[in-house]
């Protein structure tokens, strides 16, 4: 038994728009901020997890983690089938349901809360989340999975088969994690806000640093877009992979044309390309841009929209946000049906706090889902990381496999007091 | 010239969960709520908004409706053009934009302020919005609309002539609904948890009434809908149509076989037999339980869902809700896809205020959009219009047209008072 006693809240940004980073088409000048939750039991266990936003608003996210509180203090939430009835008390109640259903602020906020719990959970058992889940049994595994509204892709047997079929091999697949870590890519030249020079400099030490793929943000104007393609792709050389990202600016004959037009730079993959809502229109437009890959996926609301992307053909990569869906639960999902469809699953990070969490769920897919890092990577934008107790630690552009008990999502103290908002040292 | 001056919005709970009004096989025990928002012009002008809740989390909503207040306290919003311009303001904000984009909590509270300054508009006018709005011009019309995201099935130029072939003959349309008012359908003897006595009590008052159009709900219990769908075409004989509504209870092969089982009492719709983000579920359904007509619609989250349900031929009847997505101008985009794919729109409503509202979209669709009637039907539910100061009338089964200036979404002073949560009268 391990009762969750209390839950504390806080409204954290960090000022980053005065730099631009993280500026895309959509985005130009984001304050990267956290809504940040940690839950305390009463055996003086504790977990943290948070909701990225990118400024106004944040306070929103904060109101909804605390209408979870009610539904949370006084449950026992010690074993991993304690976690997946939580999830479902969370996700179920018909109240907090009608505010999505499982979308947008409420169903982010549940997913923080039970990242926190999954934090905990793997923190008491001393081990780093990837390794704790990845060595549940299927049973345990598959509980964690609302199967509502999968099992005409995915059904409760399909996943127990493909979680027994990685099983027998896990151990020697951990072993190799160990060792090898994990593929990542840099958005870090990328941003939009950075002059051409600032890009270059940034690409090139990218490749210096062993990255063999960075990404561009376009979307913004077609001539820049064309400019800095050129621009990257002779800064880079032929091998390395450049993904382009739209940041969903696009409609249908926009997405088509501006790939099309940048195809001799050869990009990876053409990154939202359009609303994240929008299945069909993914689909049609990665008939059209191919053999240029469709991702999509940070913004995808939860797993019926990922599912639909994976029935309709609309994607050649899944890239999956630890904070945006419910948490590490639906996650699970989310990984099982890539699997289901052959899909390659290529995490969003950067934000808050987001490369310290994914890496773990990446980790988890190669041990015990996907069984493959084949033309997987995980991004990651090196910002930020010094606000985390455990950052997440990139060397020779692969992570490095986390041992520290826990989900990564701790926060220091000291950072939460200064980018505390509006109290905060750094806002005075 | 008109400045917005200020906001003031409350957290409004009626406690109908006590007579399980409104209980269905998703939502047990509502609390029908609203987030309520008043705003005042620098004219004195006022309009009211409001986001239905069913409870627990209704103060997420009124937290998102004060993020809003720094973006909209001091704008213009004299004049269509003027409301436009606020609507992209709001929406396209990109820090609120990460909240959903265009979903969930932060896209209802903008929807809720775009209805109140939609209701201002029409009250300064001295029209009922409904026909505020069938009497602007083709061009102040599609201006409301956000194409992002549509062009791949209705583009700027496909919509003005939705609107010029109807133009000529809108007087003729409106006279004749001032007269005649718009079908209506009840809901109120169809809750789960009412008794089968009261259901077919209300099921033949509603017939008495004028009704030609109930609906059940359905979808906890496969032989207590068997037993009531059985008593209910019994009570109200062959010629009136029933509708089922599963609210979102059913993966696909549950749903067809529910509704191959019901068959034989001729269901007219079968309403959200899934998730409302499942577009291709939707459109296997319809292709399976045909002739019977699949409806969704009142928790589609924005426009984009709506034009992926028409396109993959997923509904039959289109519900749109006035409340859950980015309020007039998104359900003016919404009206206007269903013309282009010639579906009927037949709105949700019920809730706390949402029969007020939606009349006037309908009426404004009959004049100015679709021109039709035909197979056009308005949920109407009967509670809580006493909180109204301009409440929906429905008399012999046709909403009355409203003729008071605004869009009826006023709520009497005492009963924003008294069911002011938590301190109101009503919780004490």
């Amino acid at each position: 038994m391990s009762i969750v006693s209390s839950i504390t809240v806080s409204d954290i940004r960090f000022p980053t728009s005065r730099e631009l980073d993280g500026s895309d088409a959509m985005n130009p000048d984001p304050d990267y901020s956290a809504a940040y939750v940690r839950l305390s039991c009463d055996d003086d266990s504790e977990g943290d997890g948070f909701v990225f936003t990118i400024g106004r608003g944040n306070e929103v996210v904060v109101t909804a983690l605390q209408a979870v509180e009610q539904l949370l203090v006084g449950r026992n939430v010690g074993t991993p089938h304690d976690l997946a009835e939580t999830a479902r008390a969370l996700l179920h109640d018909s109240q907090l349901r009608w505010l999505g259903p499982e979308k947008g602020v409420m169903h982010m906020a549940i997913g923080a809360v039970l990242n926190a719990l999954w934090d905990r959970q793997s923190r008491v058992a001393g081990l780093p989340l990837w390794e704790y889940l990845a060595f549940l049994s299927p049973e345990e595994l598959v509980d964690q999975v609302d199967f509502r509204y999968l099992t005409d892709a995915l059904d409760r047997e399909q996943a127990l088969d493909i979680l027994r079929a990685a099983e027998p091999t896990r151990r020697e697949r951990a072993d190799h994690l160990r060792t090898a870590g994990y593929p990542a890519y840099t958005t870090s030249p990328g941003w939009l806000g950075y002059s051409d020079e600032k890009m270059v400099r940034l690409a090139r030490e990218a490749v210096a640093d062993g990255y063999t793929q960075i990404k561009l943000k376009v979307g913004a104007d077609a001539e820049d877009d064309a400019r800095r393609m050129k621009l990257a792709r002779e800064a880079v050389g032929p091998d390395i992979r450049i993904a382009i990202d739209a940041n969903q600016r696009w409609d249908v004959e926009d997405a088509v044309g501006a790939v099309k037009m940048l195809a001799p730079y050869d990009p990876y993959w053409i990154e939202e390309p359009t609303s994240p809502d929008d299945v069909l229109a993914h689909a049609a437009i990665r008939r059209r841009v191919s053999p240029v890959k469709v991702a999509t996926g940070e913004h995808a609301q939860n797993r019926v929209i990922f599912k639909q992307l994976l029935q309709a053909g609309a994607i050649d990569v899944l890239q999956l946000d630890s904070a945006r869906v419910a948490g590490v639960n639906e996650n699970i999902a989310i990984l099982l049906l890539a699997k289901q469809f052959g899909v390659p699953v290529c995490p969003h990070a950067g934000g808050v706090g987001l490369c310290e969490l994914v890496q773990h769920l990446s980790m988890f897919d190669y041990v015990s889902v996907s069984g493959s890092m084949d033309d997987r990577v995980v991004e990651f934008v090196d910002h930020l990381h010094e606000h985390f107790v455990e950052p997440a630690v990139v060397r020779a552009g692969r992570y490095v496999t986390p041992t520290a008990p826990g989900f990564s999502a701790r926060m220091h103290d000291a950072s939460r007091e200064r980018f505390a908002y509006p109290g905060g040292a750094a806002w005075a």
